[in-house]
């Protein structure tokens, strides 16, 4: 069974709390229990993480590099200036899907660019929380083909 | 049963030819098929459309907005510069996503803007051709979950 | 009696749907009727086209310059880059006045600049469909002096 | 019978004088006498204003929200810098019409971006004095229909 | 009685060793001190915390969010690049007024851009650590006004 | 007795009445009278200009650095690019705070850089009419602590 | 024989017509003739093609990759920003010259920068019609070498 | 007997209190009499006109057009950004020539600027008040020399 | 015997493993035992600290302060936006030296500045491992010349 | 019969043994007797010039103006910099045209714009040796023409 | 007697035949000869120094360091990018006095920056060849000053 | 013995007199001496050049790379603007180390980009002298474990 770890930068722990016009009003737990029933139904098993500091993040990089088979990894604010996890994804060799729950292009121009973005497989973005299923069908798309590639 | 329209812009219809370094082997065609089947399983018709003209795809959404319940939009190069396909995206009121099948995060400094993207559903990016597949069960998923709550 | 054309760009066909809060209920039907019953009164003939394609206003302003005594060109989005279309404006000797509906100004700051503007004999901006009737009466005033000065 | 007041800023009083080449030969006596003859014509009464003084023209913008019912501005090189001008025409309730006689766009970069314009109802640019009398009949149509409508 | 939460950011454990030609010689604890004089004074307690971890002034403001009545804010370096802190200051509902005890106008460019001032109720600059009691009667201006109108 | 100078530049003596939604309804006579208050509490005498004209600023300034211990300035619009009271602020050496009623960073991105705040003693923004109060306390700081240091 | 397309972008329909003072009095047909002309003597024959429409250039440089063995390409003002038809050489795997008749970098700052250069092979810039034929003279060289080389 | 006029913009009514470091400690009264003793020297009368308001500089340099031969010009902080004073000075036909006290180029970096420069005829800067010497002295040859060609 | 402090910012616990076409294959281990060796040659003692966390690094400077005699530090990709560790070394006293393993300017534009380097004593660039040894040399030289001055 | 001559800037002795992935394997001297062979074919008589220093370019510029009917230039890194060859070409009446073995366009940025380019008559980029011999045509295509007409 | 050495850079050999619209008709040594002429009557005697060579400008410098009062320098295009003459002129001594014949302000956009102004005493810009003979006055006023003052 | 070449550009000459509080009192036969004395400590032959000319730096380059193993390059202010040397660094073949005597970084920020730098092995700034000595180091360094591994 495959093992996904889903990494929730700053702020996320304070969903359906935060600006709930951009974010929504469900919860973290919510968004865990969506992906636990999408676990479930195709056979793989995620773990969650949340933390507000940048260097827990890069920690934890490196611990799903020896642990998992993927990374769904949302950096919050950290998207836009921290290139320290940038190198932590570049220095990892599973594969990490870069996920945002709002259209960050239509927000502030700061949230326009990713610093994160050109190290990762790929982004899904402004696809609220449904966007992190559409990232662990993804991983599992990658991982089970390269297997079979292999 | 819904009616998805896939828009393909310049230059994809020499997908598996262009740049294979970049975009892989399979061809617009195998794209096609892949979501076909999707729609098989799913219940979902796909309709296909693919131009180099900026026009013809300005036309195609305003028929979209018409006829479909959904748009998946990958506008290629237009992404950069067309704002004229921005204004009839944002002039429709059916969902549109964004869908580019390399990391254009990794490319060239013009592919990392997209014009159209703010006024898009959302974006994915970086996925291959499996990202239309997701695009299509992120369209599936706003518009019966809003038939559910309207 | 003088002859005008009126060419209108991408997504003005879809005025009175589109971003109604910005452009208005009215239709380009209305705008239409509105400029034909300024004809009547001031002796003018108005021709009209409207494109998505921005190779169809450049075909249109040749085809102006030989037919026509004078251009009024809302050119939608492609203001904002098509220097295709600023070329032959420039390349042709009819005037060419620039209008916009809504105070481009006041919105995006991709529309703060225009790429035609500075080959057109000048613009009225944010007049609403009444900046037609200004920009005709403006050719007219043109047309009608610079005959006499001949 | 309405009250439109002409604001002419900075170096407005040398027209005639003042780059004949760019801005013809006819001066500000001129112009006033062509809005005055527009005047008698369409029942609206003009006044007129000129200062080299930006202060000036701030005290009368305001002066005007209470005595008039729409400006005529052109507020010459204060278009590009004057935020405390911009300020005054959003302060105001009073509708305010940009009007510059050269087209600018064709000028100076400085002179292609206007710190007035975003506050303005409209902008009429490059059509020459002929530009001020189609403010006047943009004002006259904006007051009139408010009327009606209200 | 009111109860406010001072956070002072990284290097302001250093304040009266470091850079004393900028920062004064006083320390964090006559800060402090000066503070709970003040308190005793306006019937208000203050309480206090310093890191120079991006993470743990997040984590306390969520803190502040539930115990506290208002913030006091200096970010110190954190000003000009934290995005998360940003998002954090956001996500509460309690006002927060961001302190500078040197004029940052003043000093290197990149310390003329707060990324925060945005999303605080506004900014003390440039009044030592006299600011911070501004500050202080700032927020209780606030709250008891709020308290009163509500 | 100290005596300080209040300056308001452009476009404050329509307080009240201006964009109330981000000034409120106070009018700045009513600034003026709660400033008096706290004057009779504090023992200062307050004094208090007003003018749309950069220039009677200017000249209020040097005035004031014979008159007058400190001045509170609100320079309204021409924070942002008056250069020449920056230089009258730099040449006079009474102590000059700067005040913005508003949270400029919150607004027009030509709102968020001040030309003049380098060169004054601090600045507060943000805290409505009570900052002028803030201001009034910290320049009796400032002027007092001074004595006594002397 | 070697067959060589030669595409001519938007506007140079007008040769002759348009701005002789930067691109002389000779129209497109005389310069279709002097390539014929030169055709008969290096024995390689030329197509031509010129189109105001961008979607058709593209759609004619993939024509021109099955049946050309080299391509002129004059994309007119498309060259500054048509991130579409730099694809589309891209794309094609026969070699593409780009060719100005005017000298661009002695023109507007906007025609300074090609967006197509950096996928052609080379470019001729500034020659006259004169530069067509070094192109033409260039692909042979190229063609003919290679197919040595091979 | 020539007429020179010289025009000394805001804040250099303070010279010789004003940032003596920068500006020395001589006052404007010492550089009038310095101009007057060159003008019994060089058969030329000087007149003298300080204001720190710009559009007190932009009237008397109309005035000056009318009355004097030439103009030696301070612009003080308005060079770098009074657009106004830039368009008087091209508006009016008498040669004028800029003068700075100080070395522009050795200070912050607004100072690098001048909008004014390009319309006059020369610049002298950074050496002190001998610099109005020098501009007088040229301003001499400029108009004894054009005399003589005449 | 004098005491050097060796801190390693984020990913370089990674060192190795991480992009070895880059970084090489050697890793922290190597480097430290590299540099206790040379510090039994040189008579000075080496201790070390590695750290993803922003603040850990910068806690760690003040505790240098105390304790040691100079740092080398190679501060990751925090070099690049961490203006918090750039103040901490400009608040101690002890002399720090940047090391980078990579000629930071072959690589990313990102990487080309250092927001660390202008409080730093000095940097070596691109010298692998051996540039570690160099900044110890260097401090060496400093601390010991120092001494000798004093 | 026509002189020519050919300048080859800094590091263009190297051909042949610098980059040879960009710049192939052959030297200067192969590319010297490419031009005499086609000397000798045309009628034309070249002389070559290679130097490192751009003042000996310059006065070779200067040389040319006497000696010579037309200039061949390759300035090399000078492209990108070198203002003083720029104002040596746009000295002299004979025409120069810039080549570039390399296309720059597909290189570092620095290397896309040319500050020489606007003064030539035109340039032939990306074209390896035969580029040259284009220019040489286009040279003598100039020359001929020219004293034709004359 | 003052010695005084005058440097003309890149292409002022040329003078009265470059570009003597811009330039004039006189050439280099009607500029020395009139320059000698003002050395008798003001008892200075000058040398004099051209080169297109940026190195032997350098080398003049320090020369000029041992062995005049003062230079008058004119860096040609040099002045807009040499940092290696800024450099040498900051390392001298003796004071430099920089002239340009033309308003470089009036011309491109490269010729309003001087990178060596910074470091010289001041500039005189665009008053033809009397700009020299400024410059000498001013060396005199200063050098002559300076040694009273001592 | 390996050869090593020491190549200081402009200004360097002056080491000592110039600006003696940024690149202290020593001069350039001093650091000669104290390359020399390392030189006969760890067997390498050292051989020195210093020249204001940029084109006597790129010769000397040429030469480096064929007599020997390692350069030793402080390319003065030639090092934010020379990319002829750059061009020169990348064509030869042997080993070259940036060296700057000040900290870069904290000067004009002119002075904070290398053009060099990219294609040296690394750089060494800010050390004064002794970074010349870290310089050989280094050499030495990879000239003797490249020939190990060789």
């Amino acid at each position: 069974m495959e093992r996904i770890l889903v990494i929730n930068g700053p702020n996320l722990n304070y969903l359906g709390v935060r600006e709930p016009h951009i974010y929504g009003k469900k919860t973290l737990a919510d968004l865990e229990n969506e992906l636990k029933s999408l676990g479930e139904k195709k056979q793989v098993q995620f773990s969650f993480f949340q933390s507000n500091h940048e260097g827990e993040i890069i920690d934890k990089l490196y611990e799903a590099d020896q642990q998992f088979d993927g990374v769904i990894l949302n950096p919050g604010a950290f998207t836009h200036y921290s290139y320290a996890i940038r190198d932590a994804i570049a220095s990892i060799s599973k594969p990490v899907i870069e996920v945002h729950i709002s259209n960050t292009n239509q927000r502030e121009p700061f949230r326009h660019h990713s610093v994160t973005a050109p190290v990762t497989q790929g982004q899904i973005i402004g696809l609220g929380f449904y966007g992190y299923q559409l990232a662990a069908l993804s991983l599992l798309h990658l991982i089970r083909e390269e297997t079979h590639e292999a």
